[in-house]
């Protein structure tokens, strides 16, 4: 497996005095996503746990549903033992690629681009009722004490390793409604570092997350709403600041939707009556 | 023109008390980019600025070179009238879209993903090769004062007033080697914020940016990088970390690159000859 951070040397600049000292930097390297041998697109990662990362992130497109459904994932030689031994028959290929392959049609044809407008053009309102189709509205449990709320972003730094070398790593916690760390990932992309949580998940047979609360180390956008609903997560909650539009989608299908959640405190966008 | 901020109702907890008031959030919504018509891709941003967005988007992917090679630009009512004025020839289209329309053929097609890989895989040191067939290194100018950098990123955030408001937005600032500020952008991506203010110099017939400093408010990761040495920028500085492939690619090019820019302090990955 590639190393998740790389020695650099760095020159320090401390009021006006120079200083030299070797550091690390958070790995970011391309992987070359395919599926059924077809280039799909290249997501840049860090190295590890691509086979989550590709499942998690297929889960969210809309594309596969269960693992069942992947014959096979032709992985690159990088992938630790624990990944390998994930795959139904696993190849070992080129580097930084990984294909997966179906056993059957995907649910839904991998988009062009990230979605093609309707001629009306396109806006938030629209993306919303697009999912609508697809999703539904999360079941109104689980029920959770705020001071379990404010523990999680300390468990979740503490399974950080890299994050603490480098301050260049996302980290995405699944937790549940007790407060119990299920699993973490760290990606210099906070998107792949929720796609590797959800593909966790995928392949432990445990979607829809029912019942538990995501915990993300930077801000909520759009993308990483609508990844927690598709997985079926009730309680999201982001170090950072969420947008408009991910404060609307989270109303509209009923998540809670938590944003600075930093020490004692944190703000309730959506969905409040989940948190005692 | 949008708001670049929501008006939302949040409920704040704190130490186990709630209480509830009005706070605002960062606007983010679809824009879909249409390129002589065909519909290339949807990219979510803060509305306010898209045909800098849109040019320096198109900019950054090779696709165009100068402003001189649009003939029109059609663009959603929401525009500004500064925006509208820019255009050779504007039309009013539904909103949240916009249409670059050239003279003549792009020196790029635009790509179905991000890339396509060639047969052997794909990794950071092919990447730098691709990029190298297209890019030259940067001059060895402009030479920079410790100090000047350390103030810069006080100077982006007094113009910044969304960001104070809703903790939401990434920042972009050019900056000439001196410390003044050229141009500064926010936008809830923060690859957004660099192609407005891109997107901008195209505009004014600035590119190469020659002997300035790009700052950015988040990490440097390898888009960063790219986006910034393709528009000549010798000098990028991040208040995060920068990512292994966005050092590697630094020291290939000849940018300077300063990560952890924060008060008195910061770190050189790359090219710290051009500070004094």
């Amino acid at each position: 497996m590639k190393p998740a951070a790389a020695d650099v040397e760095v020159r320090r600049w401390t009021s006006g005095r120079w200083s030299e000292s070797p550091d690390q930097v958070v790995m970011e390297e391309p992987l070359q996503l395919s599926l059924n041998g077809e280039e799909l697109s290249v997501v840049m990662r860090t190295p590890g746990n691509d086979v989550e990362l590709a499942l998690g992130l297929f889960y969210g497109e809309g594309i596969i549903k269960t693992a069942n459904e992947v014959a096979q994932v032709r992985i690159s030689a990088e992938a630790t033992e624990e990944e390998r031994a994930l795959q139904v028959d696993a190849s070992i290929v080129d580097s930084n690629s990984i294909d997966v392959r179906l056993r059957g049609e995907p649910h839904r044809r991998p988009a062009r681009s990230m979605l093609a407008s309707s001629a009306c053009g396109v806006c938030g309102a629209v993306m919303i009722e697009d999912l609508k189709r697809g999703l539904s509205p999360l079941p109104s449990g689980p029920h959770l004490d705020g001071p379990v709320l404010t523990q999680l972003v300390e468990r979740m730094r503490q399974g950080q390793g890299v994050f603490e070398s480098t301050g260049g790593l996302h980290a995405a916690g699944l937790f549940t409604a007790r407060g119990e760390l299920v699993s973490a990932r760290e990606d210099v992309g906070r998107h792949n570092a929720v796609d590797k949580v959800v593909g966790r998940a995928l392949l432990d047979g445990r979607l829809p997350l029912d019942g538990s609360i995501l915990v993300v180390s930077g801000r909520a956008g759009y993308e990483i709403v609508q990844k927690s609903i598709t997985a079926g997560i009730p309680v999201l909650a982001a170090v950072g600041a969420p947008s408009s539009l991910a404060v609307a989608l989270a109303r509209e299908f009923g998540q809670t939707l938590v944003g600075f959640l930093r020490g004692e405190r944190f703000n309730v966008y959506s969905g409040s009556e989940r948190i005692r």
